[in-house]
């Protein structure tokens, strides 16, 4: 499996920058199109962007998937979030009977759902697979992870293990075809491992990478950022803080099949849309594993997480919405991809000055 | 005509606020949802909005309508725009061809299309309708407006005509069944008309409420904030300053349609999808004209025209989205009724913590 990372980076790494050429014959077709140039603003930089990232001017968007990650986290031990790990499970549960947000949203855009089973900490209550239920993929590493405030939170080879969950997950999309992959979380407590992550990787300190999550009073949010400095602290005094043991050292199973999902995607040039914080935290591991790699990502939204912005700012990414959304499971990514579809849309769907017989600029 | 918008504007007064017992049950509904109580941000927001206007907490929104509107502008001597007064009659074609932007945006939220021709200067050139093309409707008040910035634009006659035709759209869609109504509009040099009709209504100067519109150079700006600024100061010695009296002296015929649509659909308790900078102008008058009206819109995105920031904070709506928009036709307003849909199917779709066995907060 460390064969299949390191194919997967040295791939990224041959990609070079975003195709110039694809992305130059997609905005030439836009600036056909019978509206003012550039009048559609944010949608035409997504057509661009999709070039830059497939190499095709008309790279299509019709199979499209959202894929959530789940996994569980020993720091709830110490009291950082508002919900229960049972949860967890249980929202995997809800996730494969369609009752879940994303099970709407995914429905909405027309995207197939997989969800799966990093390193939940319990058993998967059975459930019947509903209508726009999402399939369940059974590739446990650890029942969760070890707390993070007190250890490393996972040893290497379970993050290198959790890593190729992500990036097996990928290829067996490819294998039946995917145009875009939209990625989510699940995991409670995992906003305490993002903002550990984060303030690793950072350097920012832990009030300004730590949030409300799923909604801590003032009390916990006082627990979660001291567990979070105690964290980084705890790293910085360890031997090696590369992104890969900072990933197993305050990271979290789902995160790291993220980053195996992210990497994936990145090298077989398919279009990845992150979601919120959690997804955000992921990408910047990505990123310090394959610098230069954040341009063929792009931002679902932004969370109300303040150390989103960070994390988007570091990436340098324009969130396509802002509709102050904290809850994960890809969310955000699924609205976003209903943008991503209309841009494509207008594409391919608009006529020309030339065929409309509309005249152009004076 | 006179006597439909007095009967519309008493009705628009006799609504009184927001419904506060359908804006909770809605809120109510939403909280028992597997997710975390407001977790999913202006999706929520505008699940409880829509009740608020509609009185319903379970309002439907499936039959999606969009409306556009169109008009000259005798304004265009001034050489206000980048593209010749010929291309509004072109893109009305277009629109009933299925061409435009705003064809394939309408198709992507299956709402359907109408095109008013409420002013424009010139025949429409025939065409066939195409797939996805609106329906045009012929109730042209004038051809075109006269110069704002030597005088009047319309005479109060033309005015009232204008709004009546707006307010008799709304009438057809509701005969016909209608849970929301995206608005938009075309007629070149109709970001001028805007621009003043926003610089007399609020006092702001004319160069921050003048934008590029279509995408003018320097030059054509620098002449374009000098007609605006002609126009205010003319109007401001005219007798009557009053809102009709303003849209008649400095606005346009279009966007005297929008407040009858505006107008109407607020009336019928229809929620209204603003899309840029001129529904916005019209939102403004429709709000001066019957005030207390504005928390019954809802603002679909901020374009980059620089004067929708100042409106939209008058009026005190928040956008759905930012994705830096100019091109009108109601492109905001149908990508942002993708979002209003997925907010309903969210409250629909979605299990409880009941049903789903999960546990809710500890």
């Amino acid at each position: 499996m460390t064969d299949r990372l390191a194919a997967t980076l040295a791939a990224v790494a041959g990609l070079g920058p975003l195709d110039r050429a694809a992305m130059a014959e997609a905005q030439a077709k836009l600036d056909q199109l019978t509206k003012p140039p550039g009048s559609l603003g944010r949608l035409e930089d997504l057509v661009v962007r999709l070039a830059g990232i497939t190499g095709r001017a008309d790279a299509p968007l019709d199979r499209r998937r959202i894929v959530v990650l789940a996994g569980d986290h020993g720091v709830t031990a110490r009291g950082v979030s508002a919900y229960p790990p049972a949860v967890t499970p249980m929202m995997v549960s809800n996730f494969v009977a369609g009752g879940a947000a994303i099970n709407v949203l995914a429905r909405q855009v027309g995207a197939r759902l997989t969800v799966v089973d990093v390193g939940v900490a319990a058993d998967i209550p059975a459930t019947g697979r509903g209508r726009g239920g999402g399939r369940l993929v059974r590739a446990r590493v650890a029942n969760g992870t070890a707390d993070l405030s007190v250890g490393p939170a996972m040893t290497e080879l379970q993050t290198r293990r959790a890593i190729d969950v992500g990036l097996r997950t990928v290829e067996r999309f490819t294998r039946r075809g995917v145009d875009v992959i939209g990625i989510g979380e699940m995991g409670i407590g995992n906003t305490t491992a993002a903002a550990a992550l984060v303030a690793a990787l950072t350097d920012e300190p832990a009030e300004l990478v730590t949030g409300r999550g799923t909604g801590v009073d003032d009390d916990a949010w006082d627990r979660k950022v001291a567990v979070v400095a105690r964290a980084v602290e705890r790293h910085r005094r360890t031997a090696d803080t590369g992104p890969l043991a900072t990933l197993a050292d305050v990271g979290g199973l789902e995160i790291a099949g993220l980053v195996g999902v992210i990497l994936g995607a990145v090298a077989a040039r398919i279009p990845v849309v992150l979601d919120g914080y959690i997804t955000g935290a992921a990408a910047l591991v990505a990123e310090a594993l394959a610098p230069g790699l954040a341009p063929r990502l792009l931002a679902g939204h932004r969370s109300v997480e303040p150390g989103h912005r960070i994390v988007l700012e570091r990436l340098d990414l324009d969130p396509i919405l802002d509709l102050e959304l904290r809850l994960g499971e890809g969310t955000g990514a699924a609205l976003a991809m209903g943008v991503l579809a209309s841009a494509v849309a207008i594409r391919d769907g608009m006529a020309t000055f030339a065929s409309a017989g509309v005249p152009d600029r004076e």
